[in-house]
């Protein structure tokens, strides 16, 4: 199979991509990117207090957004977006005007691969995203669409063309996204482990996305992925994520979009303190019990046949299963609700419609 | 999590596995493999013409069956085992009497792995099977029973014990396994790449397995691990394996058991020869577009509680539902049946309740 044509010399969809940083700090760490990044646009969220001024590297083309900035754009619905948390962070996916996005924290480095040579993280992602995801059927010599590989004997003609990848989800070398127990567990624990692979997360499968290094087709999945009520005033937090990457998975699903998780790599410097995480996830931890079995009988209607339609749907279930669980996912599914009128107001063209139809719902 | 204890010093389940091979040729294979095959037992299906010796190399200890052995020990049975096809490597894990079977063509060799370390695939392949798999939620960073990983942050706490592991899926270096058609395509594909992870196949998912590098338990899923009619007098070859995965996945899935693939390589030396193959295929390959939607919407009943119940449930709906594809799916469902009566007559106390019971059933 070809792989996409991603030309060395130019960057590969440099005037298609906004790469999306939720701040508190200085940019530094944009110093050590920019061989990859200072072609593209960047959109800074900053969060907590909007009176901080953030210095950004020299040289980089971005705009940048406080809470004064959101609550001014979003008036009343700036209530989806979530306070002193990188949650915050999905403001700027929806301020985007691009087709794609690369979202990562401020904390993680280039990492480097086995011989030495230092990943071009955002150059992976875009590989991932304009090559087809393989949903329906397990390949076992992983992306069938990477130079020097295929489909293995036995998997089915019919599915070698395969699904638009709507997801890429990087991993990370050094600090393993860990949540606090296990942190506390295991506080030496680094992952070393360098698994030179890309596959696509199979159909009706959930799993634990991360947003420290994130890529997404905007066009494809944009308002799924919201992430969520966190942080200040919020009875939870480190959930973000994990609550887009489920609604994000269910709705790919039923859309006939795929998800692809492995490569890149990048390098996660510093665990965050176990203890703070503690407080922040441990209603988490046992909602979650509730929450997996949620998502995994949701289904979505025939009629859900737009990225906008289908989250509606998934709010409204949201209230009517989880809201017995806690009284904090009613509030969520009416933020989710927020969250898409917002979307479509500040994405009129696309507006509950964006032109994904169902093509294969199950 | 602890890795399971495999002392380098003794043979992990020296008396608990054998190697069954199936050849029509000196096992001169074997010298490669000397230093990890020695210490265990092998039973060696000699497929073709009977009368010819097959010279075993020194100091292995082994059982050896031909045709007129088969014949002989099954009676009207034998007409199960397919003849001049490599599928003949399941009476080997009929007649064996240990939980674990690991299973090598003769064409495969030991590889090495990015540091040139030679790879000790049955070892891996043991450390597979003796930790969980996690069929239910996918991992990001692959086996979390491996030393160095571990489950990541938003993994249900509730699912990290994991279910038994049933399978291990190992994968080949140079040669890949490809059908006749992509081979005719791409004569010339090598597989380079090492991709250091171990990974499980979902629940509700299914995968080509190759039978060319593959270990399991005997006790949790023999049963289920019929080859099906191939080659003499059969219309087609080369899905063998194939058919047994899909069973095989369909049957964990319902039992709760897991599926693991990914590491050990073995380096498999030849391609064989892709017109042959076409001949042998081409029928599966068009059969395959009826025979993966089939597998992937059975489902099986609260009473299958045992695999050769699962198994017997399955033939009842080949017959029912492949039958109108082709006449040899009618045969291939009574093949089934008696593949089972014969697994019983010759495993008589796990007869029919192998113990395992229902733990998940869909």
């Amino acid at each position: 199979m070809a792989t996409a044509d991603i030309s060395k010399s130019s960057p590969p969809l440099k005037d298609e991509l906004d790469i999306v940083i939720p701040t508190i700090r200085n940019l530094d760490f944009l110093e050590m990117w920019r061989p990859f990044f200072q072609p593209y646009h960047l959109i800074i969220v900053q969060d907590g207090d909007p009176s901080k001024v953030i210095k950004v590297p020299e040289g980089f083309d971005y705009e940048l957004y406080n809470r004064n900035d959101i609550n001014k754009i979003l008036g009343p619905k700036s209530s989806c977006i979530s306070f002193k948390d990188s949650a915050c962070r999905c403001f700027g996916y929806m301020v985007s005007k691009k087709k794609y996005i690369f979202t990562i924290d401020d904390d993680c480095f280039v990492a480097k691969d086995p011989t030495g040579k230092e990943i071009n993280a955002l150059e992976q992602h875009i590989k991932n995203l304009l090559t087809p995801s393989t949903p329906f059927f397990f390949n076992t010599l992983y992306d069938p669409y990477r130079e020097g590989a295929d489909f293995v004997r036995g998997y089915p003609f019919s599915l070698r063309e395969g699904a638009p990848t709507a997801v890429s989800h990087g991993l990370w070398l050094n600090i393993p996204d860990y949540d606090a127990p296990t942190q506390l567990v295991k506080p030496r624990e680094r992952n070393t482990r360098f698994v030179d692979a890309v596959m696509t997360i199979p159909k009706g499968t959930l799993f634990p996305m991360c947003g420290m290094n994130l890529a997404f087709n905007r066009e494809l999945i944009g308002p799924a992925m919201y992430f969520g009520l966190m942080g200040d005033g919020q009875p939870i937090g480190r959930y973000d994520d994990m609550w887009a990457g489920w609604c994000t998975k269910v709705i790919c699903d039923h859309l006939g979009l795929g998800i692809k998780t492995g490569l890149p790599y990048i390098w996660h410097s510093k665990a965050s303190n176990p203890f703070v995480n503690l407080k922040k996830e441990y209603k988490g931890i046992y909602w979650q019990e509730e929450l997996i079995p949620f998502f995994q009988s949701a289904t979505l209607s025939k009629d859900a046949t737009t990225v906008q339609k289908c989250y509606l749907e998934l709010s409204k279930q949201v209230k009517a299963k989880l809201g017995k669980v806690d009284d904090y996912f009613n509030k969520l599914a009416d933020a989710m609700v927020t969250w898409v009128e917002a979307w479509d107001e500040l994405n009129p063209s696309a507006g509950g419609s964006t032109g994904v139809t169902n093509g294969s719902a199950k």
